[in-house]
C-alpha cells in the first residue's frame, strides 16, 4: 500500500481538495479520501490519459515529410516517405524508437497506449524466426518505459480494395488469416511478463482486408478490443463505395459487430447518419487530431458525434508530435476554425477542457480494454500530476486550472506521472530518459547518415 | 566583440556548418564565418523570431474563458471576459503579467515583440498622473525580460463604427487625437533607457477610429510602424461594409497609405482581390494562428497571399499560449485541414518549415521596424539555438532539422536564446525566470482569489 497526497484531484464526483490516494500492491487505487492526514498536499491529480492509437516506429520519421514533393502533396505521398523509412528498420531499431516514443508519451501525460502494430516481417516479407519478433520489441519498449500496453497486432492482407495484392513496400505487414492467428499466438509469451498488458486485434482497414478475411479474423479477438482504421481519407471513402457499395463506417456498422470493444480510428469522413449510428453503437471513435492535421485528413464531425453521446478517445498515431494536451487543444481548435465560434465542444455544466479531458479518458480506457481513465477505487493508479506553481496555472482552480493546462500551459505544466502507482516521471523527466534518448539518438544518426 | 560558435546556422545564403558569429559591442552581428577556428561548435542557430502582435496583460486570463457561457460562444463573449479581467488590473499587475509573458516568449524563441498596448488609463477612464504610466510598465517588463520592444500605443476613440461612444469597459483605452499625441509624447522618456526600443502607432481598428481621426493620428507615426486590427471577425466586416461602404482591408487599401511600415493584424476575412492587393501593397499581414483558432476567427487565405508574394509575420496576440513553433505549425495545419492536402505553404525549393520560418522572420522584422529576422552582418544578434541532441532532432540536418523543431519537437527543443548577443535563455530557462514567475504567481493568486 502506498499513499499519494495531492492538493486537488479531478474524480468522477468532481474536484476534491487535499486528497489522499491509497494504492494497492497490484497497482490499483484502493481508496480516495479527503480526510486530513498529516503530510504535504501538492500537485493537481488527473487520471492519466490513454493514447488509443500509435504507430511507434513513425516517431523516427517525424519531421522528414514536411517538404513539398510533387505539386499536390497528400496522405498518399506521405505514405511513400513512411514506407521508404520503415523499409530500413531492424527489430533493434523498432525497439529503440518505440522506447523513445513511449517515454515521451509518459512525459506529456499519456499513461497507457494502444500500439496498432503492423511492421511484422523482415524487409522481403519473410517472417522472422519468431513470427512475433517485432511485437516482442514493442513489448520490450513498453516495459522499458513502463507505459500500460494494449498490443494490437495488425491483420493486413491486401494492398487495396477488392483483394488487391500487397505492394512491395507492404510485404513487411502482410498475413493471411492463418499466419495472423500464428502471429497472435506467438505474441502471447512476450506479454507474459508484462502483467497488465492486453492483447487485441486490428484488421488494418477495409482497404487491407476483404469481408471474408475480416469475418475470419474477428473471432481471434477473444474478448479483446478490435481496432480498425476507417474513413480517414476521402479517396478511401470513394474507393470503398466503389468496391463494397457503402462508405467505410456505414459498411462496418452494417456488416460487422461494431459496438462496445471496438474502436474506429479516425472516422473523419462520415455522413450525419453514419455519425449518429456510430455514436449509438457504443464503439469508440479514435481521434488523432495532430496527425489528422499533419496529414490533411480533414475534421471529424465532433459536435454531432459528441452531442449524440458518442464515445471518443485520442491517439498520437504517427507520433509526429507527442503531446496529450495538444491533441485535445487541436480537436477543439479545428472545430472553432470550422464553425467560427468558441467552446464548440463545451457543455453548460463543465468547461470545454474538462469535458474533453473526461470523455477522452473514459473513451480511451474503453478502447484499450483497461481499467483506467478515472481516479476511482478499482481503477489503476495511472495519474498525471500538474504543477500548480507553473505560471500558466498560477492562482487557478478546478475547471479553469485544467483548461489552463490544456489551452495555456501544455506539457510544460506536467510535473509527475504515475503508472500503477509507480512514479515514472518526476519534474517532467522520465527516470530512464537519458538512457532511452541516447539509444534512440544513436539509432537515428545511423538510420539518417 | 564576442564570438559565438554553432554546429550549423540558417543564414540568408542557406545552411552553413561550424559557424562563428562575431557580435559587436552594440549587439549587432559584425561577421559570420565558417573558417575553422578552434573551439567547440554546437547547437543549431536560427534568427530569433519576431512576435509582431501581443496584448501582454491577456496572459493573465489565459485559460479563464474556455467555458461555454451562453449557447453561442464567440469572440464577442470572450471580449466580455477579457474586459472584466482587465478592469481590475493596476499598473503593478500589468508589469508583473507582462514580464512573465515576455520571459515565456524568449523561452520559446521570440526575441522581439510589438506590444499593441491599449490599457492606458485608470479604471474609470482618468489618465494616470503620468499619462504613459502603463506604457512605462510595459517598457519595464521588456527591460526585465530583455526582449526587443517595439511599443505600439493604441489610439482607441470609439466603441464601434460610425463614432459610437466608448462602452464603460472601454474607458481605460480611450483617447481623442490630442490626448493620444500627449500619450505618445509621455511614452518617449520611458523608452530612453531601452536603447533598442522603437515606437510606433496603433489605431486600434476601424471600429475604434473614424476616417477623420485616423487621418489625424497617422502623422504621429513619424516614420515608425503603423499597426491596425483588420477583418478579424465576420461581424466586423459586415459592420464596416454598412458604415463605410467597404470591407475593412479594402477600405484601408483605398483610403489610407497602407504599404511598407504598415501591419494589418489578422486580415482573416478578405476577398481574393483584397488578398492580392494587400500582398502587393508591401504591408505585413500580422497572423496570430493560435489566438485566431482560440477565438474562432477563421482561416487566413494564406496560399493566395503567400503565392502573391505577400509579407507576413506571426504574433502571440492574446498570449493564451506562447509558443513560436506552435504558431507556425498551426498556420500550416489550419490550411491542411481546409484544403485536405499536405505542405500547403511549402515551396518546391525549401521545406514547409523553413519557408514559413524565414518569411515570418523577415515579415516580423519589417512590421516591428527592427534590424532583425536574419543571421547576417548588420542585423542584431538575436539568435535562437536549438539543441541538436533533443530527441526530435536527433540525426537530422538542414531543413529537416528545422521542420523537426516546428512540427515534431516544439519549444522543448529550444536550448539557448540570445538578444543583442546576450544569452538570456540557457538550457530552456530564462535567467530571471524564478523571480519573474514568483511575482506573476503572487499577482495571479491575488487577482483570482
Amino acid at each position: 500500500m502506498g499513499k499519494l497526497r495531492f492538493a486537488a484531484a479531478l474524480t468522477p464526483q468532481g474536484w476534491v481538495e487535499n486528497v489522499t490516494v491509497e494504492t494497492a500492491a497490484d497497482g490499483t487505487i484502493a481508496a480516495l479520501a479527503t480526510s486530513g492526514e498529516s503530510g504535504r498536499y501538492d500537485g493537481i491529480a488527473l487520471a492519466g490519459m490513454p493514447n488509443l492509437h500509435s504507430h511507434a516506429f513513425q516517431r523516427g520519421m517525424a519531421g522528414l515529410a514536411e517538404r513539398r514533393g510533387t505539386a499536390e502533396d497528400s496522405f498518399w505521398t506521405w505514405r511513400e516517405v513512411m514506407y521508404a523509412f520503415l523499409h530500413r528498420l531492424t527489430p533493434e531499431d523498432v525497439e529503440a524508437i518505440a522506447a523513445e516514443a513511449y517515454v515521451e508519451m509518459l512525459e506529456t501525460g499519456f499513461t497507457a497506449l494502444g500500439e496498432f502494430h503492423y511492421l511484422h516481417h523482415a524487409p522481403a516479407g519473410a517472417a522472422y524466426a519468431d513470427p512475433a519478433e517485432m511485437a516482442g520489441r514493442v513489448v520490450a519498449a513498453a516495459r522499458t518505459a513502463g507505459i500500460g500496453l494494449t498490443l494490437l497486432p495488425v491483420f493486413y492482407a491486401h494492398g487495396g480494395f477488392a483483394g488487391a495484392p500487397l505492394g512491395p513496400a507492404q510485404l513487411r505487414f502482410g498475413s493471411d488469416p492463418e499466419g495472423y492467428a500464428a502471429l497472435l499466438q506467438a505474441a502471447r509469451p512476450h506479454l507474459a511478463d508484462l502483467p497488465e498488458a492486453r492483447l487485441g486485434i486490428a484488421p488494418h482497414s477495409l482497404r487491407a482486408v476483404t469481408p471474408e478475411t475480416l469475418a475470419e479474423v474477428l473471432p481471434l479477438a477473444a474478448g479483446g478490443p478490435v481496432h480498425i482504421h476507417a474513413a480517414e481519407q476521402e479517396k478511401e471513402v470513394a474507393d470503398c463505395l466503389a468496391a463494397l457499395g457503402a462508405r467505410p463506417v456505414e459498411w462496418l456498422l452494417n456488416n460487422a459487430p461494431v459496438g462496445p470493444g471496438w474502436c474506429l480510428v479516425h472516422a473523419t469522413h462520415m455522413t450525419e447518419a453514419e455519425t449518429k449510428a456510430l455514436a449509438r453503437s457504443g464503439a469508440v471513435a479514435g481521434l488523432c487530431p495532430v496527425t489528422e492535421a499533419n496529414l490533411g485528413d480533414g475534421l471529424f464531425p465532433a459536435p454531432d458525434f459528441l452531442g449524440a453521446g458518442g464515445a471518443f478517445g485520442i491517439g498520437s498515431d504517427s507520433n509526429v508530435l507527442i503531446d496529450a494536451a495538444e491533441e485535445l487543444r487541436l480537436l477543439e481548435y479545428g472545430q472553432r476554425l470550422r464553425h467560427r465560434r468558441r467552446n464548440v465542444l463545451g457543455t453548460p455544466d463543465r468547461s470545454t477542457g474538462r469535458h474533453l479531458y473526461e470523455r477522452a479518458c473514459l473513451g480511451g480506457a474503453a478502447a484499450l480494454g483497461r481499467p483506467v481513465g478515472a481516479l476511482a477505487p478499482g481503477r489503476r493508479a495511472d495519474i498525471l500530476v500538474l504543477d500548480e506553481e507553473h505560471a500558466a496555472l498560477a492562482g487557478k482552480k478546478g475547471d479553469a486550472l485544467l483548461d489552463s493546462f490544456l489551452f495555456a500551459g501544455g506539457r510544460k505544466a506536467v510535473r509527475d506521472v504515475y503508472v500503477g502507482g509507480d512514479r515514472l516521471v518526476e519534474a517532467g523527466r522520465h527516470r530512464r530518459r537519458d538512457e532511452v534518448a541516447a539509444r534512440f539518438g544513436a539509432t537515428m544518426k545511423r538510420l539518417l547518415a
